[in-house]
């Protein structure tokens, strides 16, 4: 994915693309466990049809400006790569973070919920630590797998993974430390303790690395054209 | 999206689109309610995959006639690009509302309900403006953006991204004036008090402008080719 | 959409179709029945997601070879087109019909019910009727115009206007004669009385008919290129 | 679809797809019954979608690296059109059955459950094996005719051709001996009993050699040109 605009605009991409993922995912989290009546496989379906539709826009919409991103282990991979330098890739995930904050924000706004707040919600242990692992790997793999065969099913496939992992995940498939952090910051339905965000993280950029690893091998040998 | 019919044609796919994409948010909205058994966000669903899958159908057939505006606040932006002039976009204007109106009638005979009704449901507050806001600089900057670097993607792109924003906005991203103007005259699922149409309307507006603007710097600088 | 094989594998592909058409509706409509624990909303969107996403498929692989009608009210506006002879359009009715049957037969059987049924379920009165005229008006026009403007988009756009018009149209839009006759012959969800079968093909013949009028001039003018 | 990548790679696809596709199914399926509150529609609905998304995103990427088979009977299908070897198709056959195995002790450990588990779920009887093979047979007709009319299609088409399969047939489409012997091996909402794996198996077989069977008439005459 060749990212011709200059670094600001890549930056305001990043930006506003977390923002926005945020915001979906946080207020279709309020919005679902408000209507659904305490049935939570269906809010968790009111949650998961949004993110992943959202994916798919923001992937569209501005994979062509800064590699839509939104995710500082997705960043990293492509530090690895060497497709990113450490400025470039510091500034996204600043990008990415301040982005994911200001959607949460703009989600609590939206539903009259107080601006500042901090999650309770525990999620914590090895077997959420392997889920979120898992996910990540997968997320990264699918990532670099399809830019390689398929590029133009990007967001497509990005979007329908995501729908996937909410459900298949005992995490709920964070797999994005920006995401991490920002949940941190809401106690609503798509909350995570900031106490349990540290582990997540890691958790995500180790299987991001893994992943990594993984493709390389896995792709090394062909090209293919389409 | 170069559109080549001549104006009655086009504001006949204006009409005709509009009025199909009330049909189905006022008729699904009808049919959700009575079948949900009072669970909100079971009606929700069954109000949200009707209205973004009919999107899809309505841009990808009426895109390449009219542009598929269904929306005031979408021509209202095509008038600052100068793509249409201002006869040309009062007159999508009327049609689309004129069209919004007929579907919500259509949907009234459908399902047996009394023709000309007025909505109760207060929407008002800062809380829903401020949604109402966000959700149209959300579609139009969706829109702009898409339009650039990937056209073909517009019509997914904008129905993904209703089908998100009906749950991660607070009042389910009306996002289009003709659509409030509409959904004043059911009072069922969707609609909407006529008292508290205006503001939706000039925070639609106000956003709106706010979006070509941010998407004028976005897009500035670049070609992009696909 | 020009089709190159022999009658023979034309009317098989209509008869395999509308056959696999027919076991998603009525065998979704039973499963979704049966899980649903008595909310009508839950089990018409376990019915609408598998008919919209069968859909896709079927027009996807058979319309290259017969176009993919299962529906002879799209056959009669092929033959007002003059794209189909009497004697063919006569044997895709037949076909689908034949298909049809045989499909609600084949869901019977996997789900364990008495294979030959007939419906008890009314469906009566001039709201259904107007209902189905607006579905089949709307499929129509989807395929006339979508087979001009963006010809490969046509799966999704039938599928996705279908998953909408189960939910605007107070009928569940059956816009289709030989899936109306067919689920006459099932007394489960997705059944209807025999009785009231005719004014539904009635309904749905003459918008075709109407939506191929209102078609052609919409499309009158222009060449579309791609 | 051309495979070029040497036999470990392809060997490698087939392992890691196939075991994200069971970590998806039988993930989801736990994840989905904790939730849904005891109504299985619902439970149903979000086994249904991920297992949908999944499916399209691994056989978008995996598609053309080893043609994705991900199901022992459709491995049968390339080796019936010599486009597999003996030796490559068993090996295939054991990276699907592994890869499955993996999955479900994945989704396992994710889960906190206990990780050999053997499925108490009776799925026997005429109709049960009737459906897998109406599902087996639907589902090898859509990748050979989707494969030969629109190659680009095929991972959208499997996806959602399950998730319609998974509500028309009686036995929720297994419709893949890997799936149905890893599935032997978990006690929770996607299991079967190991005693019912066998049955299943063989219906799968012998419908995927009469969907060649039928799909070699089918499409015998014609080149397609897209």
């Amino acid at each position: 994915m060749r990212t011709s605009p200059d670094l600001p605009r890549r930056l305001a991409a990043e930006f506003m693309g977390t923002a926005l993922l945020l915001a979906t995912v946080v207020g279709s989290g309020i919005m679902a466990e408000r209507l659904a009546d305490g049935n939570v496989a269906i809010a968790l379906l009111g949650n998961t049809i949004p993110t992943g539709a959202i994916l798919v826009v923001l992937i569209t919409m501005f994979g062509p400006i800064s590699g839509a991103h939104f995710n500082p282990a997705v960043s990293l991979v492509f530090r690895l790569r060497k497709e990113l330098s450490n400025r470039e890739a510091g500034l996204y995930v600043l990008a990415q973070v301040a982005g994911g904050l200001i959607g949460v924000w703009v989600a609590h706004l939206m539903f009259g919920e107080a601006l500042l707040q901090f999650s309770l919600k525990v999620r914590s242990g090895g077997a959420q630590w392997f889920a979120e692992g898992v996910a990540t790997f997968g997320l990264v793999a699918v990532i670099l797998i399809t830019l390689k065969v398929r590029e133009a099913a990007v967001p497509m496939a990005v979007g329908l993974y995501i729908t996937a992992a909410y459900w298949f995940t005992a995490s709920t498939s964070f797999a994005n430390p920006a995401v991490t952090i920002a949940r941190g910051f809401s106690d609503t339905f798509a909350g995570i303790r900031p106490a349990d965000v540290l582990p997540f993280i890691i958790a995500q950029c180790l299987a991001a690395a893994l992943a990594w690893v993984y493709c390389n091998w896995q792709l090394r040998q062909e090209t293919f054209s389409e």
